[in-house]
């Protein structure tokens, strides 16, 4: 094959490759999630990674990203087919062709990777795991307080305890019936779709305030804001009375949930739906009082937008309130999951209206927090007793002690390829092992083989500089006779982490 | 919206969605079979699901397959992108990238789906799993032994035990000296491509051995051959001491793991490299005795030939020797994984020979003999207890008793929907539920909870036309203090499968 033919061998931009001890953590958190919906009555459901492109619908998040879109691709005949961009837009589509037969509601979850046709940057990939739960059917308030409860029993699964995280609650229809109030409701511009995109803005713009704080909301509310390093964002363009009214909304927040309810009943419960909207609330409120999740772990925050368009009722968000230190360097995590009630989206298909509401866990950025907490699992420091060949002619000897080891329940493999002892250690040593297992000619002869504690020799290596003294150090090195090897070595594995 | 523009919900042709019952139970078989790998020493890698079209490169199987082909898409530049057709050509371009970095041999397995732009039909789907292992970077046949060694406890691990299966072990290097013996070498036609597609063509005709029997492979191999509905399938053209070549090496077959070496050993043994495929075969078999596998679990069957043109020595199968009769019908399983070396797949790459070896289990016909067998697991049957709702103003005392279960590790739900207590209680035994909990009036008045047991009354109802005499059989429902619930459902679930 000459070498102008050969193809580079490389991903495609943004996308990655996961391995290991990584891989392990997360697929470890994933089945402590998936666990947990199963428990709350949740059942798997798996779509396909493609679907038509028309079935998937307009739905994207994140309308102002470049380059938004999803990858699409030709069927055979005439159509067009695209890869997922969610899970939400193939449940609505499963839901929509199932619904005779489905028992409603209909509660699911799913997990799998998800695509996104954008530009790719630090952390943005086009390919990422989504981790969702829905049920669909059901306008009863408890399915809305479950997605609350659902979040919090998955965070405090994987080893987040209370007082670390913070579920964070708001309804569309208070938000909706402040704006339509203050003059930006559906009636107020020439079309329904100016008036959703000027919602939009103000949405957007709210949702900033962790940014830019209070007075800087203000600002893009109104005529536009120029930031430190001198660049100016345009505002929304409100008036006065409309950023006070807005204004007032964001002011809600802080103190328990009754509290906040009661102040956003005083500005929102001029209109049905307003009324409507703080009803809900309480509901959910004593839903969760019921389940004992208190104003310490679920609190309502006005500020709490989620950026898809799709929402029509409550919204919630999970967020870690803990920071962790690295290397003088404070890291906060946010949002790890959020959800709410979308009523419409099933409606695309069927023409009727379908309530709906769900949640979903941020696969990666949990891992990221468990891993900076220091919480990872045993599954990932399952790595093999390796048994080193000397005499490549006692293969069988050697393929006897590794199925020995097996059979014990200990994970092991033989060493397969043609390097020497001391590449062979290497290796063992690469592949993060505790434990070698090496014989040759003086133990064949003396019916023994010995054991090389991997880990130990590390430890001494680095506060050991004199290679004698190194290697007269108990616990490196065992000899052991043949048939005592299954026992030694679980003996030297269950001492691993004294 | 109109009902013109409405998008109709329906899947692609070829894909399919998973649900409940049947995903648990791959799931859970997943789980053990990843298990296995693992203690082995392999360990877990993820890539995308799309690559570079190039890194894919040609090695797609079924060569003859109609709408042979990937599902292409155009990146953002003027690149081609691609899904995966199987789990083989990433790892290939994954450590041709990342060979510095990697531990040689590199061990790595994959669970996850692949994609073939194919014509769709029964079983044949557009997408559909794959869940392989890898030893890249091993010329020693301790790792072709083992591939052999890690499908055998697959599928023990899963429930198929000894006597049920059956790995069939083969080597293309003495199946390729005795086609050159036959003169069908590389250097017996014009260009190699054509030596290849001849080579092909008769072991495509030897795969059909149990099909057409042993007449119909020489008729195969000669001129043709015309099945029982008069259609007539052209020949490979063969003369009659090629096919009695070809036939003493399919004829070798029967016996002793040493019996059918030694047979083919007299066949083959005339070139090096029928010489070097003996040699082979036979440290295999040595180190297959030294895990404790002998003929009865795995046997040399020269008819295995395998479909994919990249193996390049030893291959073997492993197959399900039973079958099931369900309903008069008889049915088999026969291929449920396989794999073998191929040494040239990496070198596409790096232009340097790397040799490796893997193999794969066949997911879906794997779990589809479990399930005929009646094996399946308990994660499956751990459906929710439903809590239903007779007063909505009571929604936070319902949800009380749904919290509680689950503290209790107890799966349960509150009804979400709007409907009647008759349809709640349908909707449970949709869910397959084993128990729903009732609360009106008169409970909450008694401070009780009534549980009605709905498998006992389903099989009651089964064999009492008398609807009175079924309200009277105990067991269909009891009355129990509110305060005692936890302790009833949890005893009456523990009873449930005496």
């Amino acid at each position: 094959m000459s070498k102008a033919k050969r193809p580079r061998a490389r991903l495609p931009r943004g996308f990655v490759d996961n391995a290991d001890q990584e891989l392990l953590q997360r697929q470890s958190m994933i089945t402590t999630i998936l666990g947990v919906y199963q428990r709350y009555g949740f059942r798997p459901l798996e779509t396909p990674i493609v679907e038509h492109l028309d079935a998937l619908g307009k739905f994207l998040p994140d309308k102002d990203a470049p380059d938004e879109g999803v990858f699409a691709l030709r069927d055979d005949d005439d159509g067009w087919l695209a890869l997922r961009y969610d899970l939400t837009a193939p449940l609505a589509r499963f839901v929509a062709q199932n619904r005779n037969e489905l028992p409603l509601p209909y509660r699911r979850y799913q997990y799998g990777p998800v695509f996104r046709r954008e530009k790719p940057g630090p952390g943005r990939f086009r390919q990422f795991y989504q981790c969702d739960f829905d049920t669909v059917g059901s306008r009863s308030m408890a399915a809305d307080a479950e997605v609350c409860e659902v979040m919090a029993a998955c965070l405090e699964a994987i080893g987040i305890p209370q007082g670390d995280y913070e579920i964070r609650l708001n309804n569309r229809k208070v938000l909706n019936a402040i704006l339509a109030g203050a003059g930006l409701g559906d009636d107020d511009t020439t079309t329904p779709d100016q008036a959703s995109t000027l919602r939009a803005h103000v949405l957007r713009s709210v949702d900033k305030l962790d940014r830019v704080g209070h007075d800087g909301v203000r600002l893009l509310l109104g005529e536009g804001r120029m930031d430190a390093s001198g660049d100016f964002t345009k505002g929304v363009g409100l008036g006065t009375n409309q950023i006070d009214a807005v204004m007032a909304f964001v002011d809600s927040g802080g103190g328990s949930r009754t509290e906040v309810i009661d102040k956003l009943e005083s500005i929102a419960a001029h209109s049905d739906e307003g009324k409507s909207g703080i009803e809900d609330l309480r509901t959910i409120d004593q839903i969760l009082s019921a389940t004992g999740i208190e104003s310490d772990r679920a609190i309502v925050d006005p500020t709490v937008v989620r950026g898809l368009d799709y929402y029509t009722g409550p919204v919630c968000e999970a967020v870690l309130t803990f920071e962790t230190n690295e290397d003088g360097q404070t890291r906060s995590f946010g949002s790890v999951g959020g959800g709410g009630r979308y009523d419409d989206l099933i409606k695309r298909f069927t023409g009727q209206e379908t309530p709906a509401c769900g949640g979903s866990v941020g696969v990666s950025r949990l891992a990221a927090a468990l891993t900076a907490l220091g919480r990872t699992t045993n599954a990932a420091t399952d790595t093999p007793v390796v048994v080193t060949v000397m005499d490549s002619h006692r293969l069988a000897d050697y393929q006897r002690m590794v199925t020995e080891l097996r059979s014990a329940g200990i994970t092991a493999e033989l060493y397969l390829g043609s390097k020497g002892l001391g590449h062979q250690l290497k290796y063992a040593d690469r592949r993060g092992s505790a434990l070698a297992v090496i014989a040759g000619g003086d133990e064949f002869d003396t019916n023994t083989v010995t054991v090389k504690n991997l880990l130990a020799g590390k430890e001494i290596s680095q506060t050991i500089d004199d290679r004698a003294e190194w290697l007269s150090v108990a616990d490196v090195q065992h000899n052991v006779a043949r048939d005592e090897l299954v026992r030694a070595i679980g003996d030297l594995l269950d001492g691993r982490n004294p």
